[in-house]
């Protein structure tokens, strides 16, 4: 049934593995930025700036009161209990725009402008007014520093400042800063088009019943919803099957994409053609590499028609850890911003072997035992094994050659994004 | 401009302060759940199962090859180097349907099913192949012990097993698991409609220029966007102003609210008519706590019409923690999920001073110094100070009465979810 192959196996024996730091390197110098677009900021959640964000306003404008209290002079409270007179109200919105004289008070609520003349504020807590109201005596009975609880003009942000700089990821938080200088719209950089294609004769499509030897396509699906939750758009490409050229066709038939990622096919396997396709579409900066993880060892960049590609291993596991560890910074790259896989360290659960040259992503839990954070390796880490990383929270990450490691002992812990 | 009204600073006069816990058990118990709708799971990422998720396949459905290699009968390989004859081949999706007798192997790859009368893979770094061909001599070098890199059937999920349960957040690789598992939708609980109110006489809309005395209301832009990074449908309720029932106008409005979220409006500054308009709505569980935590003293919890209500503080840093602390989890919640606010243990850049009665939300930078993770507070921590909150990635959280604690020393810190 199948053809005569030159003999990989021979070739590939014990060839030099290639760190992580260097092929994630790799792959990033390979992407180009996608274009520019101006967002309303109320539609920007999860995109990148593609340029500095600028304050229109100064933040506060004046300056204002960070409590409810009384704005008083400093030089009329030198000793308790003192009285004054309140003469009148200031709230945010409602500025009082007179200017206060030796003995007055003015009611003052949190954000208010501070009126003219007064530089402290007392705090309603240590007041006790004869009523609520102008024109009535009040008792201090203490009183912070000079200038104490008062915002001065542009304590958060001052008109032209770089208040959110090219680069940044739109948070909530980050649109409300926004929107608080001035701002409505923001230059970001479009969500990258991402075509996902599953490789491989034994995948059936999801809603099919396999037959015998066949599994369903599930990678593809992890693979759009892990794109979509980087921020990108996911272009199903459906199943290539196990032929030369059918990589090819199915990129073809898509448009506009930005990045292919491909899952199977980059075994050592004589099965697979992603590598011989990607020779023949022409072009020449095609990898086919090894890399010193596990799992995930076999994995492709190169690129299709001038897409760029990136090819990770088809089982289940090792897909969705390259993914994290590749293709989640690769998306982030092409929109000009980074992800950040924060790593913590954090006490073992129980003892772990010696590693070996491999940097290893072990499935894990982050737990607490006796009140203490730990992490707890899953028992089986078998790279076939979904249901085990389905309900993992967080990997242990490994360096090669990593010592026996004792429980009790610190090792570094990614907590695995929500959504990926 | 302002009429009398009760002294609410006399009676309001050093409060007990409610621990934070205890006033999010209180807001998570007036929440109901949302009801359920069946997804299909290429839809259904960021959403919450309603019920457990069960099996439909067995897999690997039969024992399949963990590597690239040669299926054999262990008994054949008891001294090295020895020879087989290749008899077959079988692949992932291409399964050999013979049976393998004494002094045969079958070439397998990844995924493969084992044949019949095989018992044990030998690597393909481990053999010499005379050619990549059947019916040719192969030299086993050596062997790992007999049933290694086989995969038994049901090694990752059986049919009719609990696969995900209740209450579990659909990630990418949930869904894959789901796939791979045979289904191909899930019963999930709808997304909570959040209707977010900003309160204040102070603010214009996005977009107008503010005049002396206001502000433009950020808030809410932050709350929608908070919201929606949530999982949760945002639906903007506008601004109300400080005036009798322009709460319950506002609320009354909308239409199908789960939740109801405000922001302003709570302090004990007598401007404030929200507690008053659901007093007036006729519910009556209603709450307005002092929280002992900085930032984010006052808030609310009541209904308002039968619907749940959340009043946050004001100051746009408040807001942002108190949505974190409160509100995330209480849309997790009205899913049936939990929204974990993992904390880890991080040493500090610099000394930090004895901390009151209130637990502190310390915005910060996890940052590296001399190869070592650490956290750095910004140095300055005023709650309207909305551009130190915007670059802050985590937050230190110090608990009431905490000593003083010198650099180097461990302290609890949260990372900020991208995109809240």
């Amino acid at each position: 049934m199948m053809p005569n192959r030159p003999d990989e196996s021979k070739s590939d024996k014990k060839p030099p593995l290639l760190p992580v730091d260097q092929a994630l390197a790799a792959i990033l110098a390979l992407l180009p930025q996608t274009n520019t677009i101006t967002k309303p900021l109320d539609k920007a959640l999860g995109f990148t700036l593609a340029d500095d964000l600028v304050a229109v306003l100064t933040l506060p404008p004046q300056a204002v009161s960070a409590m409810d209290g009384y704005a008083i002079r400093a030089a009329d409270v030198t000793s308790f209990p003192c009285k004054l007179t309140r003469i009148a109200e200031s709230a945010a919105g409602h500025p009082w725009t007179g200017k206060i004289g030796a003995g007055q008070a003015v009611r003052v609520f949190t954000g208010a402008a501070i009126p003219d003349g007064a530089d402290t504020i007392v705090i309603q807590e240590d007041v006790d007014p004869v009523a609520e109201q102008d024109n009535v005596e009040i008792t201090v009975r203490s009183a912070e520093i000079a200038g104490r609880y008062i915002r001065p003009a542009g304590l958060d942000i001052t008109a032209g400042q770089v208040i959110l700089p090219a680069g940044t990821l739109l948070s909530a938080r980050a649109i409300g800063l926004a929107i608080a200088a001035g701002l409505t719209q923001a230059s970001v950089r479009l969500r990258p088009r991402v075509g996902v294609l599953s490789t491989g004769d034994e995948l059936v499509s999801p809603g099919e019943l396999p037959g015998p030897g066949q599994i369903i396509s599930s990678n593809a699906s992890f693979l759009a919803n892990f794109v979509t939750a980087c921020g990108a758009e996911a272009v199903d490409l459906g199943i290539a099957r196990d032929v030369p050229g059918a990589m090819l066709d199915a990129v073809r038939r898509a448009s506009n994409l930005d990045l292919v990622v491909t899952t199977g096919g980059a075994s050592v396997g004589t099965h697979d053609h992603i590598v011989s396709d990607l020779g023949s579409s022409g072009q020449n900066a095609l990898h086919f590499w090894k890399i010193a993880m596990r799992p995930g060892k076999p994995l492709i960049s190169g690129n299709v028609d001038g897409i760029p590609l990136v090819g990770l291993p088809g089982n289940p596991v090792s897909t969705a850890v390259c993914a994290l560890v590749f293709l989640r910074p690769a998306i982030a790259h092409m929109v000009g911003g980074t992800a950040s896989l924060r790593q913590f360290s954090m006490p073992l659960a129980v003892d772990l072997d010696v590693n070996d040259q491999r940097q290893d992503y072990i499935r894990a839990q982050i737990t607490t035992k006796d009140g203490v954070q730990m992490i707890m390796p899953a028992p089986r880490q078998d790279s076939s094994m979904m249901s085990v990383l389905a309900m993992a929270n967080a990997l242990i990450v490994r360096p090669p050659f990593d010592p026996a490691k004792a429980a009790g002992e610190f090792v570094s812990v990614i907590p695995l994004p929500d959504l990926c």
